[in-house]
């Protein structure tokens, strides 16, 4: 078999295109330089229109879990009550990060592959007028879900003052998102999905509303202070050592989604994910969840007569092809597609066609090309 | 578009493994030191395995019309007759060089598309008996046909003395070379094909027959002169400045090869060049070659109901698929896919089912997925 090829299609980290890759092999310089001053004042601009928000977004070294922690320390107050919208293994991320810091935590559990119901958050929060800040997960990398955060945040606004926090971290550059717009209070992504980048840095933006109550917020911390990251931004700084490479490797990023358009980065995404769920049905292999609530970033599929983790190792071993299994109770059961950031039509077909072999070789009686034809007719009505 | 993508398919350069692209990255090192000797001693019993030779394989910095050159400079000997068989648009380098040396050129020109006929060349130098030399191609790029050089020194050896001189540029390291048992003279190849390198180096060995001429041949050389290659191998060390990125690619590359396993990679392409040829019988296009003439690296289509060049044009706009066209009297007429080096069979299908969008978006009738699925099928037989 070909050595040193992977061919990384799990939802995160995602491939990285050369260019970034070349970017943060910049030899290291100064970070309180003015030179990473400029590189500041060039990012600025073009996190904030993928945000969809002219507030500053915070660039913090750390995994996406030190985002959605910077969420939680910085527009909790302690003592405080939150609603957690839990709709998959991440969801429950919010939940354990509240916990720990001794907040009280209602929580509402969807069911896995199925998206958030505003109706159904509107109403809890009518008989709880004590919350606070609703947690709710944009796209649930555990089930390939999109949830309607546009539509969440109208409904909460109905009935309530409590802040909306969102995890946007495997589907945010991938997919529109209108923070402002929308009403979002907080936004939290990180860099290895739809960013291209390697791991190593979560983004936060909060909204005017979460600012006033992020700066009479006792709450204590330090390294994942928000204000700190704003008011250094606002002089091309950072508050801590930023990590320079992904720096480097993020300016590049925001220039090749420039150089797209972002309009086009997220129909690239749409179409992806139309392409991939033609396939499946044109074999007849059940998708985990509805057109409706699928997440253009990620595809969950739910075999009914074969094994998940025996295809993925065929399709491992056949092709060097990485795409991811099922998690926590959806072990073996399903298997997930990332399609996000550095990916193409073209390495959809790829996968696609690969996946037909791979079914084959399972011993799955399917028609050969009948997947990858479904999914070129996608493109070819795009 | 999703920028800073390029999927590279054309008959060379290849792409370069993330691995090798790595390596080619470090730092330099001094070529007179320790370092270098060490690299090149791990280097050459890898270089001989892929030439199928105990003799030493000089490293030329220099592109494939250096080896060539060295070849001619080499070996033939002013005032001497030479033969060159010329299949393609590369076979007639060899011309060119030999003239531009003042050397008497025979050319036997053998229909574009075909392989040579070893019968004829045999009988050719039976009438002959001045040749000194005969130059072919192993694999000719221009029409994707592999010559059967193997079969072409026995007839040569059966009524001539002729040293045989074989460019193998666009084929060593894809395809099994056996220099020594088939009893070739003089092989070369370039670092930008299967050897899965930028271009920048060329490997030249020649037989014991040969070093005999090289000896005591008078034809003024330096740069290219073998004998300063083979001498300073024999010390670790190189005449001239090395490439020394190129050579830290070079040593990651035979140990890529060396982990695939030499017959494994040549099956690989071989497997490549089946699917490929499947995928176009399948959809009624013709192919250039026929199945016994066809290289294992390259494959020539000839279109008999549309534009080549329109063709390619599509491919390159909606997917960033780069494949090569014609040379010469067949620009517009034929378009070539490379499938050679740091290139799979997932990769091979990436290809045929955007060819197969493309031929569509083209106009052309065909059915959606056929040759994707005959090339899957070609996968699964194997």
């Amino acid at each position: 078999m070909l050595q040193d090829q992977t061919i990384l299609r799990i939802p995160g980290p995602s491939p990285i295109p050369p260019s970034v890759q070349r970017a943060m092999n910049q030899s290291m310089i100064g970070h309180r330089g003015k030179e990473t001053s400029d590189m500041l004042k060039k990012i600025a601009p073009g996190l904030k229109k993928v945000f969809g928000t002219t507030q500053e977004v915070a660039i913090i070294a750390g995994s996406g879990t030190a985002g959605l922690e910077t969420a939680v320390v910085n527009v909790v107050k302690p003592g405080e009550e939150v609603l957690v919208v839990v709709t998959g293994a991440f969801g429950d991320r919010f939940t354990k990060i509240c916990e720990a810091f001794n907040i009280k935590v209602h929580v509402l559990n969807v069911e896995w592959g199925k998206a958030l119901n505003p109706e159904e958050i509107k109403a809890f929060l009518a008989g709880h007028p004590e919350i606070k800040v609703v947690f709710s997960t944009y796209c649930e990398t555990s089930t390939g879900v999109l949830n309607p955060i546009d539509k969440l945040a109208l409904a909460v606004q109905e009935v309530s003052d409590a802040l909306i926090v969102v995890d946007g971290v495997s589907c945010v550059a991938g997919v529109e998102t209108k923070m402002d717009e929308w009403g979002i209070d907080v936004m939290v992504t990180g860099s290895q999905k739809a960013f291209m980048l390697p791991a190593g840095l979560t983004f936060v933006a909060a909204s005017e509303k979460a600012w006033k109550v992020i700066e009479e917020n006792d709450q204590p911390r330090f390294y994942l202070s928000l204000k700190k990251y704003r008011d250094n931004l606002l002089k091309d700084t950072t508050p801590f050592t930023p990590a320079l490479s992904l720096l480097f490797g993020l300016e590049q990023v925001l220039s090749l989604l420039e150089a797209e358009g972002l309009n086009n980065v997220y129909s690239r995404h749409a179409l992806m994910k139309d392409m991939t769920r033609a396939a499946f049905k044109a074999l007849g292999i059940p998708l985990l969840t509805s057109d409706e609530d699928a997440s253009p970033t990620v595809t969950a599929v739910q075999p009914e007569d074969f094994d998940a983790e025996e295809f993925r190792k065929i399709l491992k071993k056949e092709f060097a092809i990485s795409i991811a299994g099922g998690q926590q109770h959806l072990t073996g059961k399903i298997f997930r597609i990332g399609h996000m950031g550095y990916c193409s039509p073209a390495d959809q077909l790829q996968i696609i066609s690969a996946i037909e072999v791979a079914l084959k070789k399972l011993g799955k009686n399917i028609e050969l090309g009948k997947g990858t034809a479904a999914a070129q007719q996608v493109y070819l009505a795009q």
